[in-house]
């Protein structure tokens, strides 16, 4: 059986699985580094998530979808900085008595995204680990001088905005552990973030201070707050839900501290609103103004449906 | 006692321990990315490692030691490339009842080696892991366009050079695993490798082909040859040795083979040779010509000091 088959040695699973996925600058995966030029007039932007087998995904998840998640995860951090993708690096811990078949798998999801937002590898290592399986990505890629988006832009009287739906990865995640029906659409949600590369690429000039939702969005806000100086409402019954996260209203708090949306959240002076309704729809995301600023010290109000504030349980997620 | 103080949640903890390495790009760490330009006219030079306690390194090693271990073993790839070190980038899942005074004493080491290797944090990500700490480090630097070292240009009648001195690595693992006498040389050696920076970049422009030496000089000997496309011949005569090294002949296949050394393995012309003496007097390195290539399929022979061709047990390292 082609699964039973162990895995081949270190140098052998690098020329069979992740050579293919290698791109210019990679130098083919044999030199100590890569070695590439940026495109002219560009800055780099760059970004590294890890990623735990029982932690951030899991164990029996996909292969395809494990490596899928981590690079997107890391694509939503380009998004939110408005830049556009270069490549990237990956380390690979691998627990011993992983099969031939599973790396296979794994890297068979990788290239199906690399076509889809237009990037390669450019080099990484793979070591073993008496432990979990262990995952790390750095992202590359670029922006114009001086215009990346950033966190500290949002001022008094600007509007709040999220991109697609807000919930559904925290969703997936409870469908995935046997705590919710079965749902596919919110399992895919959960396993297949949709980095928003091309309305964040859109919104530089537009908004004030961006960033992407991913430990939870009134937790994410606080973080937002905190870099402006400066408070925010968030109006619940205006957050973006999908069908299936609005078939859950009693779980609205979870919805909003969850976690996992990698969505957009970000901050733009009211006269800006009209173009970032326009990119938004050339980019075929949907957006919502959920809420707004104002003076005050750093501080997120969450109103519920009745107007009056919301009392969450929980600030969002901490790994410790 | 402040080593019993439970980690703060993760943002402080990043605040706390990692902000104080950041440096220019990194955005105090506040964004979901770094932004930075390239020096005018250079190219960037890129590359991954990742370390398992227990695999790369040993969980009770003082924690000062684990991080800048990290850091070296990818400064020692931008050393091979002849590249100058910019900033880095690094992931950390640290296990649960990891305590605050640790991962202090992890970023004090840290901060030394950004004193002497002259680079800072851009950012990275610090998530938990119900295994072993786990840590990936991506290190960016830069050289000039089109004179990165690569491993593909030995020739037949080019002559074989390393760094250093080899075997010390080796050794001194097995020194802290109890099965080599206690010998404080040899366990720095193991726990503080010493990227040869200078050394490699004074060799652009001399050197035809260079790598470092991370799992063991055969093996890593070997992957020149296939990538260059010719034979070495390795004289173990020559091979440089450390005064506590050279007191452990028996051990001499182990010293070829062990890896851990981190010093550069490099071929060049032999009119290069007073130019490649200079560079190291110049960079206050030690190099020493150990052999030399010749037209044949890849591979090496290591010539014993009787000159007969000797049989080694292993070819070196690999995760699986």
């Amino acid at each position: 059986m082609s699964d039973q088959v162990p895995l081949p040695a270190e140098f052998s699973l690098i020329a069979r699985h992740f050579r293919p996925l290698a791109g210019p600058g990679a130098l083919n995966l044999e030199d100590d580094a890569a070695v590439l030029a940026l495109p002219a007039g560009r800055e780099l932007v760059i970004a590294a998530d890890a990623m735990v087998a029982g932690v951030h995904f899991l164990p029996d998840d996909p292969p395809g979808s494990i490596g899928r998640k981590l690079l997107r995860t890391n694509l939503s951090d380009l998004a939110a900085m408005g830049a556009a993708p270069l490549g990237y690096l990956m380390t690979t811990a691998f627990p011993q008595g992983t099969v031939d078949a599973w790396v296979a798998e794994f890297a068979a999801g990788l290239l199906l995204d690399q076509a889809e937002f237009g990037l390669h590898v450019l080099g990484g290592d793979t070591v073993s680990t008496p432990g979990p399986l262990t995952l790390s990505l750095t992202i590359l890629g670029t922006c114009a001088p001086g215009r990346a988006l950033r966190r500290h832009g949002a001022r008094p009287g600007h509007q709040l905005w999220v991109s697609g739906s807000i919930g559904d990865g925290a969703l997936g995640l409870r469908v995935l552990q046997g705590k919710l029906p079965p749902d596919p659409f919110l399992a895919d949600r959960y396993r297949l973030p949709r980095p928003r590369l091309a309305l964040g690429q859109a919104l530089v000039g537009l908004a004030s201070a961006c960033m992407d939702v991913s430990d939870g969005l009134v937790q994410d806000l606080g973080h937002l707050c905190r870099a402006s100086g400066c408070a925010a409402t968030l109006r619940a019954a205006a957050v973006p839900l999908s069908a299936a996260a609005a078939a859950h209203p009693a779980l609205l708090p979870l919805l909003l501290t969850g976690g996992d949306d990698y969505e957009l959240l970000f901050a733009a002076p009211p006269e800006a609103a009209p173009a970032i309704r326009a990119a938004a729809q050339a980019a075929h995301v949907p957006v919502a103004c959920v809420g707004g600023f104002a003076a005050g010290p750093p501080g997120v109000t969450v109103l519920g449906h009745d107007g009056a504030a919301l009392a969450l349980p929980k600030g969002g997620w901490s790994h410790f």
